[in-house]
């Protein structure tokens, strides 16, 4: 019923980054989290459990797995601790895959709105972007090289299944970023501090990408150098800015409330 | 030159939340954040800086700090580690007091707009908020019980010096809270994923309360049962919510937003 010394040393193996890039594979803990992928429809290779570490919850979740032809694999509580990345043993671990996507194909589908995280190197800030994307219908979200890796534990945690419902596409280089867009006919919307308020004239027509940057300097440069608009959230003056996370999502929120009032 | 054992003791002490709370002090790390408490005339008490860690930008703010006659005390660089939280030493630590403050006392200047934290208990997201009540000119801060102790160094990192440009109000109890916002005749508007869309009908005249809770089930009962209104932010309805640091920040943009069109 147990796992072999090799299995566990490839899972453990995906503690880190590098490891889950090459192997294209990803473990995510917790009844919450893996509740929202199997609703999403992003389904596991192989769910492991340790049944006496479960309540009627997660017990209903594991025969959700079952029912879609998941396979459920039975482990101690000691494995199931060594699979996870927190202090505590959350007694369900999933296996995923990485979905290989890529720019111009996600394009295709003419998503009406992209969220760009251009250089958002912290994980829960991330996390919390690609939430509120789901949140507010955006139909993609690029991360440019220099951003936190997706599949970081941190990310999908502060994601809250957001990253099952939202494609990501990751590492785009700016250049093809910024030229993908425009030639798929999309407005560049550039968070910045220095520009125009929201609310002050500017077009909102056909299919918008937001770009949002880190808060740190020297971010944004280029892909901001080709964005049709800059925007700001009007702030007290004696503030220097927002955390990027609220700032992404109160623009993501405006952006749907513009659409909302033109209907 | 240096600290007494004393010092040393009496100082690191501090980085335990009793102590913190029962000696009225608190440190704050960091050429940043002691920019925004100067600036914004939140005093220390002494600053202790270590020479061969700080740059230039942390020599013109020692020197601000000698201008406004605050004590400044030169350490090592084994001191100045000592005194801090983080991993590496910041080469400028503060100690400040904690402003004692009062609900009943700080309703007396009559903000126009308080933020309520209702039991918001992961500091990141406490501090996320006091920072866009900040930037959304909000005049008040209060926590509730459960909430974050909020001089725990993460709200503060978090706050990015928005803690020392607010008046926070920290541990009242919730029907104190609801009791005295009544008394100074606010309207209470609770954030709550059941109550009605913002932007229908509802009246913004007057003094506002917001109040924003955790994410957790079973808080913001005593609070929410006391509301005025009960609003939303409209998502898409596979997501269960946003991050609650995003969702109060996406409603004080809102009602900033309502009174500049009343303008």
């Amino acid at each position: 019923l147990s796992l072999t010394k090799t299995e566990i040393k490839y899972l453990t193996s995906l503690h880190n980054k590098k490891q889950r890039l090459r192997e294209k594979r990803f473990l995510v803990e917790g009844t919450r989290l893996l509740e929202e992928a199997l609703s999403a429809g992003y389904l596991p290779l192989t769910v492991f459990c340790c049944p006496s570490e479960i309540d009627s919850r997660g017990e209903k979740l594991i025969d959700g797995f079952r029912q879609v032809r998941v396979e459920t694999k039975t482990v101690s509580s000691r494995e199931c601790k060594l699979l996870t990345s927190t202090v505590s043993s959350p007694g369900i671990v999933a296996l995923f895959p990485i979905r290989e996507s890529n720019l111009s194909w996600q394009l295709r589908e003419k998503p009406q709105r992209v969220l760009v995280c251009d250089k958002v190197g912290d994980p829960g800030n991330l996390g919390t972007l690609i939430r509120s994307a789901a949140a507010f219908r955006f139909g993609l979200v690029i991360t440019t090289g220099g951003s936190a890796e997706v599949t970081n534990p941190k990310v999908i945690r502060a994601s809250m299944g957001g990253f099952f419902r939202v494609p990501v596409v990751v590492d785009v280089p700016e250049t093809e970023t910024a030229n993908l867009l425009k030639q798929s006919k999309y407005s560049l919307y550039q968070a910045d501090i220095k520009g125009s308020d929201v609310g002050t004239a500017m077009p909102i027509t056909g299919r918008i990408a937001l770009i949002v940057g880190s808060e740190t300097a020297g971010s944004g440069k280029i892909l901001g150098g080709q964005a049709d608009y800059r925007i700001r959230i009007p702030i007290s003056d004696k503030v220097e800015s927002l955390n990027a996370a609220v700032a992404g999502s109160i623009l993501m929120f405006w952006f749907g409330s513009k659409e909302e009032a033109k209907k």
